[in-house]
């Protein structure tokens, strides 16, 4: 399919603009103000000051919560987004009811406890984030994840992302019957996006610490159509055949 | 969603030929010539004259093969076109390999031994054209079937059919998860068509009869989005709100 600019200039401004600088920029600034989350369900609101507000909007974490405060900004993390800042980049803290900071092992029991499958969630996540991809919320194409190669005000998402795991339980139960795959596929292609599935090899949810996740293997699978006309020669060595 | 139909002239010409009185003409001109389709692996072929072949084109029933005789025309219906123009038409008989007429409950055994869901999909079929739909395969768009509320040359299909049964292991694990609804929906949604959701009460893949499925049920439903906005006041009683 390939990245699709949104206008002109747009590759440009993301060139100048590299996803991990920004992350860089937002990881330091939230270390030096020593940030702290507060949980709240399965997401984390956080204060930010008009740096951070910035930063936030311009690497894509969390959504931008609507107040009466005009000097503060908060944004409401999801819940892979906040430990991905808290336990990847070690840059927030999050904060309980009782205002004292959860450690890693504490916000992971929390999480999973809130959704079983959060170990596959945020390792798909995470994956996809350390490699600077813009990671948001899938359920509108009826998928986990969609994958931006930068921000979605540039470019279009370019992947759908899919995330199954070994044990038939934990997974989301997707793709399993070609009709599902029919659906899923028809649906990527009339919203110009590739089909990624994330195989996880491990089911953590049972593990009592994160860093069962590090022995964990994600295994990368783009899903097309397979088109015979398209694949029937090796177009660059082929000699013209006889019309009939 | 409503009927979509081709262009000027069409809902008066589907009006002027309904469909059941179309498929009473194949009917009976299938008895009359004493119509035999012979089995080919999960389909049928049947040889129909030019009175047939008009017919089976305006009935929608089968996919006319082409050949080099010029007399003769080959239609190949699908299992469950088969079963319905023999065990609910009575208008065709089917005959295996030794060329001697199948019953039906052989005819029955054997579309089994090739799919076993063959009991839901007949019944989800038969339910359809029963009412006068005509249905084809929906497997493009990621469901069992398409149904249309006349030819597929004067309307567009309105509804998208999806099986479900009663036992799990039966069914085609379709619509378990929020993820899968979603990827339907909006599949149905940007192909313009409504989701009918099928739901078979009984399993019949075990009875050595179609008479089976006599006292088989089905329940129809059909899935469309909430929309908050649409649905927050009757639209004819509503007073003027004060605006904010």
């Amino acid at each position: 399919m390939g990245i699709r600019w949104k206008g002109k200039g747009a590759e440009a401004k993301a060139l100048a603009d590299p996803m991990s600088k920004i992350v860089s920029q937002l990881k330091c600034s939230l270390i030096e103000y020593d940030s702290r989350g507060l949980l709240s369900g399965f997401s984390v609101l956080i204060e930010a000051n008009e740096e951070q507000t910035g930063l936030f909007n311009r690497t894509c974490f969390g959504r931008r919560n609507i107040t009466t405060e005009k000097d503060k900004q908060w944004f409401q993390l999801s819940m892979e987004e906040a430990f991905y800042l808290s336990y990847m980049l070690k840059c927030i803290k999050v904060v309980g009811e009782d205002n004292c900071p959860t450690n890693d092992d504490e916000l992971w029991k929390y999480a999973i406890s809130k959704r079983n499958n959060f170990p596959n969630l945020f390792k798909a996540y995470s994956h996809l984030r350390m490699k600077n991809w813009v990671v948001r919320a899938g359920s509108q194409y009826g998928v986990d994840f969609v994958a931006y190669p930068h921000h979605p005000t540039l470019v279009y998402s370019e992947y759908a992302v899919l995330i199954l795991s070994v044990e038939d339980d934990n997974s989301n139960g997707r793709l399993r019957v070609w009709l599902d795959f029919h659906c899923t596929l028809r649906l990527c292609g009339s919203v110009a996006k590739t089909l990624l599935v994330l195989h996880i090899d491990k089911n953590c949810s049972a593990a009592t610490s994160p860093s069962c996740l590090e022995s964990c293997l994600v295994e990368e699978r783009t899903v097309t159509r397979w088109n015979p006309e398209q694949s029937r020669e090796n177009q660059t060595t082929v000699q013209k055949e006889p019309s009939n």
